[in-house]
């Protein structure tokens, strides 16, 4: 079946469809990592469709959602495979009832290129670090807010969580799918690589001496975000510059997603106009 | 048994044990939401001892962690029981896997007196209004942020979610047990009575003309924050003062509760000095 020129639409009856196979199970993927991910929901969908570093290599779509998402379908690939299916199939094959009426199955874009750190910092960048981010909720609001505040790279270091995971893209409004980021070793090296970039590295420290409010960024600056709980680990923060965000006394910090907001905010204000 | 003066330690060996009996199936009472909630952790339960509006009615913990908590427990009020389990027991009678090792029953003090919104506004006082906030993540975070940026009180329309869900007592590390709120009725009834007071209201919109850096806060202040999705009701921020949070083009509007971070960030910093 074909409709609306190129669009190739497979009815699916049975749950067990080999053709179907990257979809079966999607919450016990998360756990064993494997190639691709799964992208849930028209609004995840949109983004990755404008996406330059991923593309869709298949969707399943709920019947009764077909006809409403026809204009977004007008954007896929030609060859991307279509298949639809009535709740009851569609929410056996998941493993679980599914909310959204449209699951895309994506990879990386073969012939993307990997991020340059030193091209990007020439003309002048606003990075963000996740240094031990574990919690998806925190990773996907990290990337909203990078979105929001034109970041233009996340920085993971080898202990955060991965943004692909079907959590995080979804908190994340499937900014995942648009914020290029790149995934470096130990966030030691990472602070190494970046100054010897000429990027002013900074952290968020409750008892620093300079507020967020005082800080202009430089041309090129990255903003470190440490564990939940611990934060930076000492020998990190202490080499960087540090600013605090100021808040009524005696209190616990904030979280770390709402730190990021408030300083990329900022951050977004009073950048120098990109060279670009 | 009873240890450090006053504190009544009970050991609990059977998960069926009457006395024990409002710790069970807490996730269940989540929904049928009947009178006190429960306070999960040690953090949370610092901010229940420190709290001025609500009080332990019982402890359940598990032991051991009790060495750790007693500290702790010498806060408690002569005459609240505190019950130790172990974990199977401990878990039987909660419903579930229950991660942290101690568990308060709450209620509201019942001296207490229910806030006056004309003598905090007489005072100077910044407001948060939650209209039609569904989501107990957002809630709790719209708490934890109005703590860190010293807001008097958070005004829930009739269509909130409760902030003493667990998630939301959770996601918000106790700042509902210390933020003063009190629950009103419809939003446009909030908006008429705390304008009749004097009080200037805020919405944050897309499309405002000003962004919220130009905004210096009144002597009294209430930011309003709608619904997930739709926002406010037009009927509603037409009438306020509307603030712009300044983005890149393009993108989707940020999380309630990130946008609450900010903005609250921006009060904080630019309040007039409290009378008080």
């Amino acid at each position: 079946m074909s409709v609306g020129g190129h669009i190739a639409l497979t009815p699916i009856d049975d749950p067990a469809d080999s053709r179907i196979e990257v979809f079966r199970d999607i919450r016990e993927r998360d756990l064993v990592g494997r190639g691709g991910f799964i992208a849930e929901g028209a609004v995840v969908l949109d983004q990755l469709l404008a996406s330059s570093f991923f593309q869709p290599t298949a969707l399943l779509v709920l019947r009764n959602r077909l006809a409403g998402l026809m204009p977004r379908l007008a954007g896929l690939r030609p060859g991307v495979p279509v298949y639809v299916a009535e709740r009851a199939v569609f929410d056996a094959v998941a493993g679980f009832p599914v909310h959204r009426g449209v699951m895309a199955h994506a990879v990386r874009r073969p012939e993307k290129r990997p991020l340059s750190l030193p091209a990007m910092t020439a003309r002048g960048a606003l990075f963000t670090v996740a240094a031990g981010i574990s919690n998806h909720d925190n990773m996907g609001a990290i990337f909203r807010n990078a979105a929001a505040f034109g970041v233009d790279a996340v920085i993971l270091d080898e202990t955060s969580c991965d943004p692909l995971y079907r959590k995080a893209i979804r908190v994340s409004v499937g900014s995942v799918l648009r914020v290029p980021f790149i995934r470096l070793g130990a966030v030691e090296q990472i602070v190494e690589e970046l100054e010897g970039l000429g990027v002013e590295c900074l952290a968020l420290a409750p008892g620093a001496s300079v507020p967020l409010q005082r800080w202009r960024p430089a041309p090129s600056s990255a903003l470190f975000l440490g564990a939940e709980g611990e934060g930076l680990p000492p020998a990190v923060w202490t080499r960087m510059k540090a600013l605090r965000i100021e808040m009524a006394p005696g209190l616990d910090s904030l979280n770390v997603a709402h730190c990021a907001a408030i300083a990329l905010h900022h951050a977004f204000l009073h950048r120098s106009p990109p060279a670009r």
